[in-house]
This record gives structure tokens, sequence and C-alpha cells, in this order.
């Protein structure tokens, strides 16, 4: 709406590559970075839900960010996930982000009070907003009630929008529910709306909307990328069928736990399978899935070659 | 049970005052808490839901403590709540708390995800306390389910307790339901059970629980320890069906609220209505709360006098 130049297309909600002492595995992070973008995304979200964002602390989100960046992964390829249950938290996280050139700042509400008031939830934003003060901050507003309890109401985003209608970029609907992105794209045409479920892109993208940032470009990437650029070519069809018989599949365990599974499972490393609590391992459901997986002939893009 | 000395009484879920920036207004917090204990409370909980503790950051909530401490409250009549939806963070704040000398940690089971299994949970307090690694650490687990999404299951402490029969100290159950509490009574008698609904704190102390840790005493600390004192006597009813109605017209409001309101009315400060977003000011439900709470004839226990 603003911005010619938006953000577009397959973002993948990077899984978060834990060491046995459960710290993040940086290296392993940059890799996994390195490797989305070099097998067809056209950008990474780091620390949104399937990232376990809220599991980690700032020091521990900065300082891998920082890590992923220095290492020559384009800040414009990377969203990094800023929403926290304390505002000032949020406004360290984000106001890192944009000094870091991230291309946008993926923000889930404050996720502790409940029956927020549309009051308290536009301070927030407009706090954040006012606090970071820089023309380059880019906001995406994370839309997942079934685990934030909030939902982006369009009124809220309309006096968002009216006071700040560069740095509200536009917003990731994981509520997996069509008639909720469906009033987004109705009321905000040509924003930035992305979708957190594939089977839903090429509606999105054909009704003005921007594309995904999901989970499964972490093993699907090549398949989303194929899907987005054949989405109004008759492929489209085949690709979208293909795309949601897998994510149906995988989406049988809880968050992460499929995807840490079938990447575990194709690239022969353990460490994926590893997670932070509150969440855990559950080896019978997780190879279920991988045999699943297996069974409709998915095949795991190649690892980066050297030098690539 | 393992603890003679155990904590026990009136702890007042102390409210958290704030700057017109939004930042703690350590200094009234001082005052604060140095009036609780003055007036009649064994103690005072920082940064509990009345607190709005989830709302302030790490470094925030580790600065007011130690400067309540460095202010002569004394150590042993604070707890802190150190409950966040990180791991890493709760570490580091219930690290922090036992260094301070603090009574005890209040702890927040991690409240984004939800549908939690039983051993993530138990992952997440064994890493607690294995990695606090602090014969000193006292944990009351913090039971409210209707903001963090988790329910303590009896089969879950049973687990802890046998594994850190010490550490794991009580829990406060702010879920409201005496049925709840019951459980928790039967199941562990002689442990270190607050409630945080006031009406039943006769019965929890009757029945081998350890007392109250709630919001009241924030305006009401000498009513709240005349019922504790008086409990077994016959004005012990009396007393407590006047708490009875006074907690009953000061919840008409939202978390926070009506005590913020009460309490920025009886001492003519207004920088007690201030509260850190996503909570909202709501002035004619506040108005018509302290309208409701003067017809009672509620009066505030005086303010501290010089020296005292």
């Amino acid at each position: 709406m603003q911005d010619t130049a938006r953000l577009h297309g397959i973002w993948s909600a990077s899984l978060t590559p834990l060491r046995s002492d459960l710290s993040i595995d940086v290296p392993t992070l940059i890799e996994h970075s390195r490797w989305h973008l070099a097998r067809g995304c056209h950008g990474i979200a780091l620390f949104g839900t399937t990232g376990e964002g809220t599991s980690f602390s700032v020091g521990e989100r900065k300082a891998a960010l920082e890590a992923v960046i220095a290492a020559g992964v384009p800040a414009a390829s990377v969203m990094a996930g800023s929403g926290c249950a304390a505002l000032t938290d949020t406004i360290e996280l984000t106001a890192h982000a944009v000094n870091q050139g991230c291309a946008g700042v993926l923000i889930l509400p404050p996720f502790f009070f409940k029956g927020l008031g549309e009051e308290g939830l536009y301070r927030c934003f407009s706090e954040i907003v006012e606090r970071v003060g820089d023309a380059r901050l880019r906001i995406y507003l994370y839309n997942i009630p079934q685990l934030s309890a909030v939902k982006f109401e369009v009124k809220l985003i309309e006096r968002l929008l009216k006071a700040y209608p560069t740095a509200i970029a536009g917003l990731k609907d994981s509520s997996g529910d069509w008639n909720s992105t469906k009033q987004y794209l109705d009321a905000f045409p040509g924003w930035g709306l992305f979708t957190g479920w594939d089977p839903h892109l090429r509606e999105v993208v054909r009704l003005g909307g921007a594309g995904t940032i999901s989970g499964m470009p972490n093993i699907n990437a090549a398949g989303l990328r194929a899907l987005y650029d054949n989405r109004l070519k008759p492929a489209g069809a085949e690709l979208e069928a293909t795309a949601t018989t897998l994510i149906k599949t995988v989406d049988a365990a809880p968050p992460t736990a499929g995807l840490r599974a079938v990447l575990a499972h194709y690239t022969g490393r353990d460490s994926w399978l590893l997670r932070r609590p509150p969440l855990e391992q559950n080896p019978d459901q997780e190879n279920a899935i991988v045999a699943a997986v297996r069974a409709t002939g998915f095949k795991l893009p190649p690892p980066l070659k050297p030098g690539e």
C-alpha cells in the first residue's frame, strides 16, 4: 500500500536448533538460514512460533540474530519475531532488529493477560512505534489467537494504520481460518498480508496479499517456492495439492514436533529433535509422522554444497 | 512438611506503581512495601499477577527487587514472582531472588504454548532447580489456569516433590475454585499451600495450609491480618464476611484496576492509576468501584509515620 517494494513470497518460520544443553545451536541456525534462501525462500522469520521464540530470552534472541546476519545472511531477507509479554522487551528486540537492518519484525501481542481491550492493545503498538522511533521500522502484526488469546480486530488495525501508515506494514494470519484472512484482505487491499497456512497461499496472493510465513519451508522450501512461482499456471493446482498433503501429514503432531522429526530424519542430525521445555519430545508420534511423510515420496531439498 | 519455619499468614501480591513514562516508581514501591509490613502483612510478593509481573523485563524486575531490599525491607519477608515464558529468564530471575535472600519465588508455568504435557512441565521445574543449584531455593508453584492455561496436576507435583522435597515449597492457588484448593490440601498435608482468594483463608489454614497471597492487602492489610489472627475466634466469621464484601466490591473491575483506583482515591496519589499496556484505565468503572467501596465504610490503614 505504502511500499511498492513490499515483502512478498515464501518466508520460512525457521526452527531453532538446540545444543544438548538447550542453548541455541547458532552455527546450525546460520546454515539452516542459508539453506532456506538457497533452496527457494524469499526470506526467513526467526523466533516465530515454530522457532519457539517466546522460549528464549531477549539476550539469546539478539545474539542469534546478530550471528546469522554477521555470517552473511542478508538482513533484507530476515524478519525477527520480537513480541514478548513485557512491552519493554518487545521494544528492545524491535529496536535491535531495526538496527540490524532486518526487513521487518513479527510482533505477537502481549499474551499473559486475557480479555484485553482495544485501547490497551493500541497503546502497546503506539509505544513500540514511538519508542523505537525509526523510519525503517516495518511491523507485521502476528495474529495467532489460539495461542496469544488476541485477535487483531479490523478497527484496531485501522487506528494503527491511520497513525502509523508506514510502520504498520502488514499482518501474519496464523488463525488458520479463511474467513479471518479474507476479512483482512477485504479491509486492507494491497497490504502486507501473509497467511500462515500454505494451502491459502494462491488465493491470498490472487486477492492482493503478500505470501506465506509458515513452518513448512523448514523442510519444503523448494516445493513452496515452485507453488508460489506457478500460482497462476495450471501446475499451481497440483503443487498446492502436494503442499497440502504434506502439511496435513506433518501437522499431526504439536507445534514444531513434526517438522523437527522430519528434518532430523532426512538430514541424519538428531540435534533437530531437541526442544526447549515446556515443549517435549514424543518419539512414537514423531516416528509415525516421519513414516507418513516418507510414504508420500517426499524428498528434502539437498544440503548446501561447498561454497554455495 | 520439610520446613518447620515455613512461610505463613497474609502475603500481599503488591501492585507495581508507575511513573508517567511507564517505568517503575521505585521509591513508591519501597514505601508501599514497608507500609504493607507495618500494617500487618507477614510478607509481600512482588511481580505477581496483581503486580503485572509479566509486563516487566528481567532487568526491571531485578533492579526493583534489589532496591526494595537495599532500602531495608527484610528479604525474609519478600517473595519474588519469577515465572516467564522463557525458561532462561525464569532461571535468571529465580537465581537472582535466591541471591538476594528472598523467602521464596512464585513461579508461573510457561504461558505461551498451550496443551502442555506433564513431561515438559516437569522438565521446566527440574531445569530451574538444577540450574539455580542453591539449597536456599523455595519455589511456590503459581496455579492460575485462567491466565497461564496450565493447571498443576497432583501427579506432576508428586513427581517434583519426590525429586526436590525442599525446593518445591508450596503452591499459590489462584484458581478461585475451592475444589482445586481442597485437592491440594488433601494430597499434600502440611505443605505450603496459599490461597489467592481471601474468603478461603480460614478454611485453608484450618486444613493445614499456609495462608493467603492476594491483592487485597494492597488496601486491606490490617483487616486481613486481623482475620488471620482471629481465625479460630468468634470474631473470625465477621472479619471474614467483611473481607469477602470488600473483595467482591473491588473485583468488579479487571485485574488490578479496582485496587489501583481505591488506593489512588484513599492516598490522593493519581500515580497509582497508571498501568502499563496492555492493561488500560477505565475511569467510569474505577470511579464506580471507589464509590461502592466508600459506601461499605472502608478505611485505608494509615500511611507510615515518620521513622516508622
